[in-house]
Parts: C-alpha cells; sequence; structure tokens
C-alpha cells in the first residue's frame, strides 16, 4: 500500500478536537538582525511555548515558494505535487465562485486587437474596474451558452475577469488564448487531446461571439484567456481522514481552498475576534477546525516590518481564547514565509508549535524560526502535520500487527 | 535506479562488524516532568552516549504508530509501505512456527453456531486454553489435507490458533471466513482474483469438514479464520546489503520476523545476559547481529513507569559487555515508543546512539528522548539507519564517479 492508503486505512472518527491555526506568511527574514517574530512581543506565545513541541516546517519541499494553493494543500494534508489547483480555478476560488466538477475556469483580460487580429494591448489600456463590470454584465447577457454550456463572466479589477464554462466532459489540457505579448495575432485555445478538441472547438465558437459583439467597446474589444482548469478530483478530508473539518478565513480564496477538500465552511466576520468567536461557537459541530488569519502575509508583501510586527502582537493578543477552548491537539504555523525584505512568498520554513498531553514538551521558549529548529519535531514537510495531528488526537489505528 | 537498488549494487561485503541493538518500545512522555529514560538511572549509557552521534528516528513516518512487523522491516532497512506482513504471518511467527513460500496462514477462533448457522459467540465462550489444545490435536489429526494441501492447527491461548495451510500456489488475497460480529451468519472465504478463487474453494471445503467433525465439541462447534496471509516476497539482507546477518532475541515473534528476512536466528536464553552470550559467542561468524531486549515494551504496555525504568537500568548494566565486543559500527535504538501514559506502542520517535571511528561525537550527555534530538543525526526515518550502519562499516562503494 502506499503511504496515502496505509493512512487512510488507518484513521478512525474520534471526539477528540483538533484545531490548526494558520498565520498566512508568518516566518520573515531578519532586519537589524531580527525577524518580525523575533521582534514582536508576545507574551501569550512566551508563556504557551514552552509546553510545546517545536520544529520547522517546509511549505512543500527545499528551496519552493508556494503560491496558497499548493501550500494550504500540504496543510490540509494533501501531496502538493500530486493535487495541482490551475490559475483558473484559484482565480475563482479568490472572488468566492463555488466550483462543481462541471467547471472549467479560466482567467481573462479584456485587450484590444487592430483590424488584422494582431493584439496591440493586452490589458486593453488598463480599463477602470466599473467599466469593466458593464462589459461583463453586457456579455453575461449577450452570451450565455454555446453549444450546451453556460458560460459565466465574473468581473476583477481593471481588465482582469474570471470566466467559468459549465457543461458535461469539459476538459482542462488546453492552451492557452493568449499570444502572451502583445504585437502577436490573438489565437484561439487548443486542445491537447483528442476529448480536449471538442472543448477547445466551444471556447473557440465563445470567443468568436464575443469578438463580434465586442468591436463597439474599443479598446476593450476582445478577450484573453488563460489557465483553464477545472477543480482537481481530489478525495474530501472526511474521506482520507475521518475529519469533520470546518475552516474560518475571511478572504474568499482560503474559504476556497477549504472547500476543495470538503470543509464545511463557518460564516464568520473580519475580525481576529469575530474569527475566534465563529470558532467558540461551531466547536462541538465539527472535530478540525482550520482557523486562517492574514494580516501578516499582507503587511510581508508591503514590505512593511513594523507592520507585520504589528499583525504578530495582535494575533498573540487573541490565542488566549483559542486556548481556552481546550483542544486535543492544537497547531500553531504558517502556510509560507512572507519576509519584508522580499516583499512576496518565499521558500523559508516556518516555525510550529504542537500542543497536545502526548508530547514531550521541548521547553523552547519563543516561538520564533530560530527557536523552534532546535525542537524535536525536526524540519520536516507541512503535508506531514495532519498525520500528527490525527495521531496526537488519538485518531489513527496501530499499522500492521 | 532506485535508491533500493543503488544500495544494493553498491554493496560490499567486509570484515567489519555490525551490531543493532533494539530496545523494544524505548520511547516515552514524560510523566512528572521526566521520561522513562531521563527518570532512569544509567551511568553506562552516560558514559557512553557523549561519544555517539545522535538523533531521533520515526519507526515508520510522522504520526504512524507501527505495529512490530513494520517497525522491524524498517530498522532492517525494508521499506515497511512495501512489504506487508498479514495477521496470520505475525501470529504465526509470533508462536514460532516456521512458514515457507508454500504457506497460507490464518488467525483463528473457535467459536459457536446454532442449527441455523448463525454465530452466537464468536470466542466459543472463551475456552480454556488446555481445551483448545485438546480440539487442535483431534483436528489436526482428523484433517491432515485438503485437495492437495496440508492443513496444521497450532492452539493459542484461550478461543484462538494459526492454521498453515501448505501447497503449491496458494493465494493469500481472500476475505475473512469471519462475520466480524456476533448474530451474523458464519462464511466462508471468497478469493479476491480468479486464481483466489481455487484457494477459496480448498478453505471453504476444509470449513465444511471441520463444521462436521466439530459438532461434539459444543460451544467451539466451528470456527472461523481472518488474516490469511503469505509471508511477502522479499529479498534476504544478505541479497540487498551482503550482509551475513544474525537474530538474537527472546520472543518468538522477533526471531520470526528476522528470519523472514534472511537472518540466521541464533539459539539463546531468556536473560539479557545469556543474550549477549550468544553474541559474544557467535561474534565471529557473521557480521551483523541484531539483538532484541524485549522487556521496556512489556513494563511500556502495562503503563508500569518504575518497570519500565527498571528494565532500561538492567540494560544499562549488560551494555559494558557489548561494547567490549568492539564491534566496527554499534547502534543503540528501539523499534518504537511505548509510553507507559499511552500503554501501548505509540508515534513518537525514539532516540538513536551511532557508534563508530567515523563519526563526529556530538558530546551529548544522556540517552533521552530530548537530548538526542539535539544531534547530528537529526529525525530520520528509521529505514535509513542500514544505510548509515553500512557506510560506518565501510561496506558502500562510492555513488557514481
Amino acid at each position: 500500500m502506499t503511504k496515502e492508503e496505509v493512512l487512510q486505512s488507518l484513521a478512525v472518527q474520534t471526539e477528540s478536537k483538533l484545531i490548526m491555526v494558520v498565520i498566512d506568511g508568518i516566518g520573515g527574514l531578519p532586519i537589524r538582525g531580527k525577524t518580525e517574530l523575533e521582534a514582536a512581543k508576545t507574551p501569550n506565545l512566551n508563556r504557551f511555548t514552552p509546553k510545546a513541541a517545536c520544529g520547522l516546517i517546509d511549505p512543500i519541499s527545499y528551496g519552493i515558494t508556494p503560491g496558497s494553493g499548493p501550500s494550504h494543500l500540504a496543510l490540509f494534508g494533501y501531496d502538493p505535487f500530486r493535487y495541482e489547483i490551475g490559475r483558473g480555478v484559484m482565480e475563482a476560488l479568490g472572488i468566492d465562485i463555488p466550483l462543481t466538477r462541471d467547471d472549467l475556469a479560466a482567467r481573462g483580460n479584456f485587450a484590444t486587437i487592430d483590424e488584422k487580429g494582431i493584439v496591440v494591448d493586452r490589458r486593453a489600456g488598463r480599463i477602470s474596474t466599473e467599466k469593466n463590470r458593464e462589459i461583463c454584465k453586457f456579455l453575461g447577457n449577450e452570451i450565455k451558452e454555446v453549444e450546451g454550456a453556460r458560460v459565466s463572466i465574473y468581473p476583477g479589477k481593471e481588465h482582469r475577469f474570471v470566466l467559468v464554462f459549465r457543461g458535461e466532459g469539459l476538459r482542462d489540457d488546453l492552451t492557452d488564448a493568449d499570444p502572451q505579448k502583445d504585437g502577436y495575432k490573438a489565437k484561439g485555445t487548443e486542445g491537447l487531446s483528442e476529448e480536449a478538441r471538442k472543448t477547445a472547438g466551444v471556447i473557440n465558437l465563445y470567443l468568436k461571439k464575443v469578438n463580434e459583439v465586442l468591436k463597439p467597446f474599443h479598446p476593450a474589444n476582445t478577450i484573453l484567456l488563460r489557465g483553464f482548469s477545472k477543480i482537481p478530483d481530489i478525495p474530501t478530508m472526511s474521506e482520507r481522514f475521518k475529519l469533520r473539518p470546518a475552516a474560518i478565513a475571511t478572504y474568499p480564496m482560503y474559504r476556497g481552498l477549504a472547500r476543495l477538500v470538503g470543509m464545511e465552511i463557518l460564516k464568520t466576520g473580519e475580525s481576529l475576534q469575530e474569527e475566534v468567536e465563529t470558532l467558540k461557537k461551531n466547536f462541538e459541530q465539527f472535530d478540525f477546525f482550520y482557523i486562517h488569519f492574514k494580516k501578516p502575509d499582507m503587511a510581508g508583501e508591503d514590505g512593511n516590518f513594523k507592520m507585520k510586527v504589528k499583525a504578530i502582537e495582535e494575533i498573540d493578543r487573541i490565542l488566549p481564547s483559542i486556548f481556552r477552548l481546550n483542544p486535543d491537539v492544537l497547531i500553531l504555523t504558517g502556510d509560507h514565509s512572507t519576509p519584508t525584505p522580499l516583499k512576496s512568498h518565499s521558500w523559508h520554513p516556518n516555525p510550529i508549535l504542537l500542543f497536545s498531553k502526548y508530547t514531550r514538551p521541548d521547553g523552547i521558549r519563543r516561538f520564533t524560526e530560530r527557536h523552534c529548529q532546535k525542537g524535536q519535531l525536526g524540519r520536516f514537510p507541512a503535508m506531514e502535520i495532519i498525520p500528527l495531528m490525527l495521531a496526537n488526537g488519538l485518531k489513527l489505528k496501530k499499522f500492521g500487527a
């Protein structure tokens, strides 16, 4: 059996409660000697950390900087190399479009073509978001269906939108309908398999109709499509781990990722307090909770060291109310690092804390990158967290006799 | 090439001597702040440990609690997910039945059925071990063979026994001949492949005969069979690693596991002293020794912290006589943790010490879970121990040019 099959065969449902706290972009790099975690004043973390088993997790693997999709799949116990989430799907999740297995999603741009069909501006002069909404509304009414496939168009910012085709048997092994550079001829999509050629036909017919009706909207007189993708055929956390999982997140993308693996999405507010309230209110109904705190990542992306430190301190203040729920297993970690000097996600490992009555406490003083690396959990891939949580919740039977 | 193939191609036979000391269930959890290893007085270990390379091993993988079968396969250098040892085989090994490749083993229960064929007691009222022996002897004489397959029955405790069919082409992809619960109709086994259906026919014919002859033995008037299995098709340690391996263990199950990978089983007594005597006496004849100390696991399973501490102290006293043999490589570790608070095997990693003149001593003071985690070996899967021992014994050539 594969390791995945073995884990599935060992998982049992029990009453124990597991909480996974994900602090987005928590890991950092030192500026004037200290990382954001090292610079932050975290009295609560300082009190809890010595009782935990500590370590460092690699979101994916040495040197790999993950997007939110792969890093969350790994946190949820899925092999991020095996299950891919395409760009179109990620974009759809990011604006809260619930996708079904019949949906084919793509990222779209409004663009400008000249009379010879050459793309002269891939962003249609960066039309306003308002204009975008107007055109999307028009297109949505004008073309509702192509050869049996329903078409929905969702405006994004400026020239960007998400397009979703819904129909049986649509395929996503398709090339981009996008020349990628100005000065090249607009082109349709091509199917990369026999079955995909039918899907390509549907999309190209749609593109033809779009070009006809968009003429009056110059400079937004055509569209480019890329990242065609369907949701991966992924078993739920309930199937794989016998969990009843729930997700608490303020941003649609994280709710969407949680929905992909079968989590129940809990309605919550915008603040940390509201997220924790939601956790409390639903604590009896589920046995696994994923709770997502977004702010440190945003500060990291902005390159704002002080703001990231403040975001960490704000989270520190809310932690006692999570600990008071007295879960059987509590994990505190991040999905990836977002060091302020890089202003982006990075490959650096994140510190992790594991609380459970079945651990040998490390006695480590602080929840930082450099303190946690001395812990018993060592440095390990994020996708091992779920097996570890299940074990500590006594939710895994013995393997073999 | 796979890693396994590479290792096999690099292994060379040399005169260097390797000893693997396996302390069953050594790892633990703290009670009043200390694990069993931390609480034990171990003057000899305290003297040897600073000279070792230290680390923590995961028996199988993060969170997975192994049975003795998979954990020993991993210690012997085999991928425990690839080579599975079925329940019937484990049970047979546990009572020292030497299995051949033609043997199909199953765990059996004597049980009670009513006149409609409903199982009313899966344990036949837990008949005495004495009664069990009597019925097994009778059955063994009564039915020696079914359609060319020889049948042997070996009594266990109370209502339990092991059944072995010996014949060419027997298959083990079979369902259990056991309804698993009282109140259900007794059922035969079913073959899960075309070839297995023939084996199922043999077994079901045996069951029919058993039901006829067992009538006078009510409440033990039928048998249930489960965990049909054959020994895995596993290359020997000599084939894979060019070793001449020998095993010293007081319990049949560990001797059986060692036999599966081609070790020579050395006759020994019941005490630690006798095991070490056996090691000394045979030290010239082999180049790899697996020596198994059982007691800490038993104390752990009993939840007896003090007894586990004593068992560890007893092992500490015997260690100098192993060191005096001056092996080229000496490993000291466990097959899995058996923490007294859990009274069972667990997923927690075990400390490991590696002695060899080709290591950089860590200078770590004690052989405990929390001391060893600071060592240079880091935290790694048990199946990497054999390559590490081979390397330190200069038994692995360079990979590539």
